[in-house]
């Protein structure tokens, strides 16, 4: 992902302040892997294999040819650093961080979900097996760990370093915590909506939470509006997490490389659902139950499901509470920094912007 | 555990010094598990479940009923500060850490190994599924950090703290590397001794190393000195791994709580096979990868592999490992001491006599 650093009545070209969120996390991510290579050469390389290093035989790939996915989660921290009067720099450690810490939950989300297929690629479970992807998560996770220690050669004090330390492993425990109750939701026909955004608060919105708050504290704000910064970061995650429930319903194909309507046919509670049954009498209710109950929705199934979603305006409910998110993103962001020229904050509007609109 | 800080000739009743391993990592444990509580009561309920302080209801256990297990590390790391002239209470924080990250290891490994029963209950994954089990390994690595931030709080320097964290995360990529290895050598009929023995270095022995090295750096331990408490905790790790792989084969039953000669049935490749395939001709090399080909050695077969391992005195040559390891132990053990009274040392040095012949 590209940070432009320059107000869009300037994107001509790039500014001395642009950034480049791959090139400031790269390094520190490299060396946390290189952490890996030892006795066991497909610890390393299923790591490597995962974050699009290397391929199946375990030979590096060619740079350019490599998916990285988003990494939202880097550009919230850089930008917030950038934002809160910081050079975006400090926070790189904390950006590599956090991106590998996201990559260890996916490859044991992708174990507990069975699902074949990552980034357009064979999850590492299915070509390696479910206990060497269980090593290959549990030591990315440790490897996490890593970059925030390089911090230590940097004018930041240990007393912070520390802090962002026992940070990230709470909120990592909030991630798992969400991940728990992910897994209990499943086998729950009465979920209501409010418990399922209890559990993406934490199993997708508190890594964001900490990419705005640590970002920020590292780029010099101060404890008080810190805490704005976290709020900041809770409802981009939210707003990013439901508006990817909308897509998966309602998504374009080609954006989202899902087919339509796809987390209906793999009977996914996402909130369209939860919400839609809620506005269900008795007998729709229990007919949903039934069309869930199977092992997959036929296409029959999925074309009432959609009948009942539009029937109940379920869609415009969901577009609803993503552009609430949306409106307390943008005020507490508004909020935690100075008004006038902040390209940083410019750039983490227009952020908040496409994630609430995105198409996929 | 209860170490008795007197020295044999002393050992009437219990002395000053005495401390009770328990007693002094409990509360930092129960801290640490009590930062799972929240939204999702199966996760931190798993945890308590896994370190005997929850029945399967999750409801809580007598006290007095309860398996902790052996606390091996913990009392290593205590006694490690004690014995370099430090408190022994220094080191609980690290203490308690390492008794949580080795249940974490545990959670996963009993995943890995399908294992259904550990410490005469079942297993995390064989009650609550792979899944959750995956889950409740992860949280408790995140909250095994959390002792050590404890440390904040005591007059050990920041500095240091990010030292042992650092060292800590490292220590558990060689666990996990050790583990990597361990399934790779189920897939392999040419495992040597040597690769063995390193792959043990990593899953059984660094822990032991950790605990002893941060024990005697926190107890006031020189970086030299500190080094020669990290051997003394390597070799008594690989004594007490290949002591371990020892009785799977000869243990009483009543000691182990294993069948005899289980790991033979069970296939295990530890140690003494390893040593057993060396010394066969190709013939007789063959019919012991036939024999562990089965998904079970029945038992003729496994009273063929008792007779070869006789005839090929392989239980003499183990028996010479695990005393090699024993006496490169207490050799670090010595130097890294100063001679004179030192109940903490004495207690060391008992624990490796006990471990090294331990018979359960």
């Amino acid at each position: 992902m590209k940070i432009t650093h320059s107000s869009p009545s300037q994107a001509d070209g790039p500014e001395t302040t642009d950034f480049d969120v791959d090139g400031l996390i790269e390094p520190a991510i490299l060396d946390a892997v290189a952490a890996l290579d030892g006795r066991a050469p497909l610890l390393s390389g299923m790591v490597r294999y995962h974050l699009g290093y290397a391929g199946r035989d375990l030979r590096p790939l060619d740079p350019h040819a490599v998916d990285h996915g988003k990494r939202l989660r880097p550009a919230v921290a850089l930008l917030a650093a950038g934002a809160a009067g910081g050079d975006p720099r400090v926070a790189a450690p904390v950006a590599a961080a956090l991106e590998l810490l996201h990559n260890f939950t996916l490859i044991h989300d992708d174990v507990q979900d069975e699902s074949p297929v990552r980034r357009h690629r064979p999850t590492v479970w299915s070509l390696w097996g479910v206990g060497q992807a269980i090593n290959a998560g549990d030591a990315l996770f440790a490897a996490s760990h890593l970059p925030l220690y390089q911090l230590t050669s940097t004018s930041v004090s240990a007393e912070l370093i520390l802090r962002l330390l026992e940070a990230f492993d709470r909120m990592t425990i909030a991630i798992v915590e969400g991940q728990t109750q992910d897994l209990t939701f499943e086998a729950r026909p009465d979920v209501t909506p409010g418990e399922y955004l209890e559990m993406i608060a934490g199993k997708t919105a508190a890594i964001v939470r900490f990419a705005a708050w640590a970002g920020a504290l590292l780029g010099g704000a101060d404890e008080a509006t810190a805490s704005r910064w976290a709020e900041f970061g809770v409802s981009l995650g939210l707003g990013f997490q439901v508006r990817d429930d909308l897509l998966g319903i309602w998504g374009a194909q080609e954006a989202t490389g899902k087919a339509p309507a796809e987390d209906v046919r793999r009977r996914k509670q996402s909130l369209p659902i939860l919400i839609l049954r809620e506005r269900l009498n008795g007998a729709e209710r229990d007919e949903l139950r039934c069309l869930f109950s199977a092992s997959n929705v036929d296409s029959a199934g999925v074309a009432r499901v959609l009948a009942l979603l539009e029937r109940e305006a379920v869609r415009q409910a969901v577009e609803a509470v993503v552009a609430g998110y949306h409106d307390q993103a943008a005020a507490a962001l508004i909020d935690a920094t100075q008004p006038g020229d902040n390209p940083a904050r410019d750039r983490l509007l227009a952020l908040v912007e496409r994630l609430s609109s995105r198409s996929g």
